[in-house]
């Protein structure tokens, strides 16, 4: 599993009033889960894992369903007009439903996080404090079209001891519906409960029920395009981690090694442009400028790089095609092959054009200088402040945290990627002999 | 400082649409916070030890001044008809006010959890990555009546590198105005940027605009009544962390040592009663009911606790004074000498019950059996799970933390007593030579 893509379906990103009706369906519903959360919670690493090798198992037995409802998706939003981006997203073939089984297997193998004793000791009047990991409880997952969604968060939620609902995007409806069928059967075959993972259906009144499930659902992590995170953040009562907005920067100090500012500026921008730890916008130190941009620029164009540029960068460019940005290109996440470049006074400058236009998520700089490095480390409020390396490192797979079920760009709770510890809380557990204050 | 009492003046629960002029004033205001904020994150340990001890001298130097001004909102409140034990809540006189300074040279005294390494390893490709703790940035209290949460807020956001705004309760508002006009006073004195502690003012309006200051405002942390908590935690598109409140419950097993369910029933309930982790309800196993509960009762009716019962507690409580127990009664917290009491038919029942009712901050169970001590760690979902001690233990100070922000009850980012580590976020640090994917 990457850093999430957004899949910018529009049909989970607008806030409908809920009716009692869905109020009552989301209560019934995130009741059951609660159930299942409660023997969830009791369960050994050796049951979780020997489940999740079982839902492996019967997704790759239903591989042929999963197909069949997927071209069921694909060919309903091809007539609808569906860009050909999101139908590629939306995509999965035979050997993407084999890579998500797969995916379900490698969370098996990573070790479980409940149980973990994070912090504890015996105070001076004898009582025995720890501080354990225990699951959540009920967590919702808000996403769009990527249905591969569906079975690594009914994944990474049974490791975590939590059950999951499940509110997909529309676009891929038949397909998460077969996905989750067949996992709610493999629990139920490997002795657990059903409501463990549950499918959220109806019209957006369901959504925003969930969204104020309150006291039922103890987290909603929303994956998706801004208008979707901006919806569950501003809309829940229900605690909310902020995923995967990455408006990253990278900066080209006056310090830098040329050669290593091009190679990250180009990894950064153009390995994988959809997601949200690839770079955005390049803030260039005047004194390196003409040494760094004419070439820097041209390789950028050349590998299809649209380029939004000031004034200063624009009589850098020579023959390579630029537009003059507008203050709306450096707040925007392209998601594609364009960028936002700047030329920049000095470090102040660039920290507080990151600090002014950034999201938080992933800010690089490139510099040999100790002191330039030091300042961006110290200065920079982002998840991630990176020092003469791609902002595609931020991400669980790369940091060795095996999984993870997005990037929080959030200060509360989990900031970064998020993998299997951030899917848990914890409880104080005291044993004492009769102590009294 | 210790477990948050409930100071339930009515004045800022409700909730009141901003005005467009609010919204400004508090946009400016927060701004200037996070001006300030920037700076607080740069401070070493030492800058920040020595701004706490000139703050704790301004404020014993200004005890005359602060006890005037306390002295006014008394007798406003006074002759607006506040209840007496408000006005007790409210009071700081010359004693106290030297003991809310000490609390700043105790804060001082505390490590700095900013700049800690969470974890950090090198990973394959070379790539060093750490996780280091850092300020939140902007930290807005919303509090009621007991001024000397003003000074111990401004203490702790002072040391974890944060801003503070403060909103504290109409009743208090002379004393906290001089608290704050001496504490930024003494902040500009220390070198230190005065906005670093700010005091929001002004009608309810301006309260809905700082919980709407998404952006500008990192986190609030409201403490108080039950309607000040579910007003901020609904109102809020800043992340909320949600503090005391306690519903907490005594079991006393049927394995229990009926001495030891004595002495903890009776410490829980009457310690400390207006506090949140006190006692609100007594649940006994129906096998140890006859042994137990007419001594029990008796001795927590001589302390003056009014007993609201179910029919099996009736029946045993012989010439002890007791009141039939509404449904409401089991979900009350009381803050004060009452108590609900029920007998369970066994361990299951009991955990039912803090279930349906608690609300997940502190349950003791009392036995010396292991299997249901096992259980009870196990299965109840809570803060704090305590085996044979006083719900009362659950607290920063007893935990040896030193100073506390308040006790979460709610899962994400921090559960149970908060000190200086729970008001920072952390950020990751990757440091390459060129790395790209």
């Amino acid at each position: 599993m990457s850093a999430s893509t957004t899949d910018a379906a529009p049909d989970t990103s607008r806030q409908a009033a809920a009716s009692d009706a869905d109020v009552a369906r989301v209560h019934e519903l995130a009741t059951r889960s609660r159930v299942a959360a409660r023997s969830l919670a009791l369960l050994t690493r050796a049951e979780k894992d020997a489940a999740l090798l079982v839902l492996a198992d019967a997704v790759d037995a239903a591989a042929g369903r999963v197909v069949a409802a997927n071209d069921e998706d694909i060919e309903r939003g091809r007539s609808q007009g569906m860009a050909e981006s999101l139908q590629d997203r939306l995509r999965l073939g035979e050997g993407r439903v084999a890579d998500v089984a797969q995916a379900l297997r490698d969370v098996a193998a990573l070790p479980d996080p409940v149980g973990e004793v994070v912090r504890g000791s015996t105070l001076a009047n004898g009582l025995q404090i720890r501080q354990v990991r225990v699951p959540m409880g009920v967590v919702g997952m808000i996403y769009e079209a990527r249905p591969n969604v569906t079975v690594d968060a009914a994944g990474l939620g049974l490791k975590s001891g939590n059950a999951v609902i499940l509110r997909g995007g529309s676009a891929a409806a038949s397909t998460n519906r077969v996905l989750v069928d067949v996992m709610r059967e493999a629990l139920a075959e490997a002795g657990l409960p059903r409501d463990a993972v549950q499918l959220l259906e109806g019209g957006h009144g369901s959504v925003t029920a969930l969204m104020q499930a309150r006291g039922l659902v103890d987290l909603l992590i929303p994956r998706g395009g801004a208008g979707l995170i901006e919806s569950v953040v501003t809309g829940s009562t229900v605690p909310v981690i902020e995923t995967g907005i990455g408006n990253c920067h990278v900066y080209v100090d006056a310090g830098a090694d040329l050669e290593r500012a091009r190679a990250i500026t180009v990894n950064a921008k153009t390995h994988r442009p959809s997601v949200c730890n690839a770079a955005e916008s390049l803030l260039v130190h005047r004194d390196v400028a003409a040494d760094f941009l004419p070439s820097a620029l041209a390789e950028l164009a050349d590998a299809g790089v649209r380029l939004h540029v000031d004034q200063s960068t624009a009589d850098l460019a020579g023959d390579t095609p630029v537009e003059a940005a507008t203050d709306e290109d450096y707040a925007t996440e392209y998601h594609g092959l364009e960028m936002s470049v700047a030329v920049v006074e000095d470090i102040d400058a660039a920290i507080e054009h990151v600090e002014r236009y950034g999201s938080q998520h992933s800010e690089a700089i490139v510099t040999e200088d100790r002191a330039a490095a030091r300042r961006w480390v110290a200065e920079v409020d982002a998840a991630a402040v990176l020092v003469n390396a791609s902002t595609r490192f931020t991400d669980g797979g790369e940091f060795g945290f095996g999984a993870e079920i997005g990037i929080s760009t959030q200060k509360l709770h989990a900031r970064g990627p998020m993998a299997l510890p951030e899917l848990t809380t914890t409880k104080w557990v005291v044993e004492g002999e009769g102590h009294i204050r």
